[in-house]
């Protein structure tokens, strides 16, 4: 064996330092306010139907099931996409491990290593996370209040010197800021995407949940035909985030590499739970359920909004979402230069939890920001976690008192 | 946007002509004997106590769990893996969405694009499909009845120029061939991989089935300290396999990373399946459910070997498994040109699936070759599958006649 050297031990990945299992961990400590995760409040799940929707799981429940999907949740997919006045078919469908297998499934067939990667600025971690894990080498575009700023895509990319693989949005309520991707800029990211022959990466968790203003037209939907939109749907925020269910809208030939791909993943996604799902949704409740959480998610966000400026004033400036989950918040005047990554072990301490700004950046930037959810907790809980929130904040200062 | 043009379409990921899907849906046709997928048989999954189990789930069981898995589930590994008289600790343990999500953490955690990686020929697809789909270059080394010829290792690699990133095993009842790794050469394999600093992935679903003959130690339990044993297991074979739960044991720096990528693939497992799983094991009840099943999988192989002597005689030759639920079979005499992935469709029109061998090699060679899975069906089953099965090998020769 002369010549032949060990290689390095394996390469690290890349993850945030405070990441969504460090606020879970955090958000299961005694009495601390939930503001972290993106995750239903325990009373908007609907427990007890899908109890009742697991016990009807049917022969064949915990065999293997197709790659595919689970045939009746595929059906019911199609209902309710059909249901939202959308064009689909079973030949686009592929269930998916919750929406991150869908966000997995889509940079693992569109990026090959040293790819060029756009996504937004600030963004969902986990996005740009699996698109540096296929070597992606990643550029953000920034957001305002009407989404991606689009229009700026033409210089990044001519400064990167060559077209991206893919173009990472979402475009409803985005995570982490609650904007929403305008009509106009929608259609200019069509044409650029197909100008670049770059995949449009369309992750949208929250579209259902919208409580103000009016829907604006799907990238899918307003160009049906548009080979290389890939759509990546979940149930976590409209069912439960526990059951990790989802599905992937795509052109039928890139359905097919993704099935294959998926079945080097996980095989399938978990029988009973599909089974649960599919039963859950052909039941009808899900319409009731959701006709149920918009108020109650507009009520939510309006007391934070209300708490916010009520315990912190001009020292913080934050968005206004027409739905979802999120409100983005920036530190102002006095606390402008306040880390909010190294507030965090504090605030839990003080009882709240957040995620700091830089988890949701590439470079690591935006450390007076961070991501407040306004969904999990209710609107007097809420105020009980604001107030804490100001109270660590000003301990901020302390020291330089 | 002068000079970028735009980049072609994304790439083909690798797949089987003949894959478990298709296998799959060829026994779910009408009266197909099952010999394809590597399932428990219908009869051999605990259906009462899983369901008993779900509705013991428990609060907050449709809520997004740790990455790390369900606390109470990492408990109930740790006493299986020390009842098995083996070491282990929480912090080297990570539940996954089944074995397959831990082969695809294991490459994606060591494997770098243009790596060298070792598989064993024939061996399990979805390893080999999964290596490629991070760029490796895959190469095989053959296995005899004392499972991969370990000591070819060092020619081949002295060959390839480079020492691999990862050499890719299953040392027990090995998918497809069914044979074990021997003593000895797991010695020599784990002092191989220490010298090229390669990654050992040890992918085990059938350990615990094993009817006959004595136990080999582990390779982890072989050298339990070896930083680069990467373990992969799984319910699949010993619970059910619809329920998509395993886990990985691996070094504790590893397997933070690890937790790392899994975040990026599908957050968590399913909570109320490993909730389940863990009330399973918690009940006791898998114990007697391991007891029940060795002798009935010895019975089922012992029946396809007989029917396979009766009604092919020396026109097949096949592996003698001590565990598990496959055997390997290869065409010899007048049947030796006949190509097991041309006569797979006649096959199912005849009532039986199997899977190919080319869908286990790197080449596409062992044409001559199937995998038959003898756990799924009974003994009279098995006799029906096997008479179809020489049924249609008999009806390959006609033309030439």
């Amino acid at each position: 064996m002369t010549g032949i050297e060990p290689r390095p031990v394996p390469r690290a990945l890349v993850g945030s330092v405070i990441d969504a299992s460090t606020a879970l961990l955090a958000e299961q400590s005694h009495d601390v306010v939930r503001f972290a995760m993106g995750a239903p409040g325990e009373d908007l799940i609907p427990v007890a139907d899908l109890d009742a929707a697991f016990a009807r799981a049917g022969t064949g429940r915990y065999d293997y099931g197709e790659t595919e999907g689970d045939t009746k949740l595929r059906r019911e997919i199609l209902r309710l996409t059909e249901e939202q006045g959308r064009r689909t078919s079973d030949e686009r469908i592929l269930v998916t491990t919750g929406g991150m297998q869908g966000l997995d499934l889509a940079f693992k067939l569109s990026v090959d290593a040293g790819d060029l990667v756009i996504v937004e600025a600030p963004t969902y971690t986990n996005g740009n996370a699996t698109a540096l894990s296929y070597g992606a080498e990643v550029i953000a575009a920034p957001v305002d209040a009407d989404g991606m700023i689009v229009e700026m895509l033409p210089e990044l990319v001519e400064r990167a010197g060559r077209p991206p693989a893919a173009i990472y949005t979402i475009p409803n309520f985005q995570n982490p800021s609650g904007v929403t991707l305008s009509r106009a800029r929608r259609e200019l990211l069509l044409e650029l995407a197909e100008r670049w022959g770059a995949v449009i990466i369309d992750d949208d968790p929250y579209g259902q949940l919208r409580f103000s203003g009016e829907d604006v037209p799907g990238l899918g939907d307003i160009a049906p035909d548009h080979p290389l939109v890939f759509q990546v749907r979940t149930f976590s925020k409209t069912v439960a985030p526990g059951l990790r269910t989802g599905w992937i809208d795509v052109e039928p030939r890139l359905r097919a590499l993704a099935v294959n791909a998926k079945q080097a993943m996980d095989t399938c996604t978990s029988v009973p739970v599909q089974r649960a799902v599919a039963d859950y949704l052909e039941s009808g409740a899900q319409r009731a359920h959701l006709e149920r959480l918009r108020p109650i998610y507009r009520e939510r966000k309006e007391a934070m909004q209300a708490a916010l400026a009520r315990h912190l004033g001009d020292r913080v400036e934050f968005t206004d979402p027409d739905g979802g989950f999120f409100l983005w918040a920036t530190l102002r005047g006095e606390y402008a230069g306040i880390d909010t990554e190294q507030m965090f072990a504090e605030a839990v301490r003080r009882g709240v939890a957040y995620i700091p700004g830089p988890a949701f950046t590439v470079d690591g930037s935006m450390r007076d920001a961070f991501r407040l959810c306004f969904a999990t907790s209710s609107p007097a809980r809420i105020e009980e976690g604001v107030s804490r929130l100001a109270g660590t904040l000003e301990a901020q200062l302390e020291p330089a008192r």
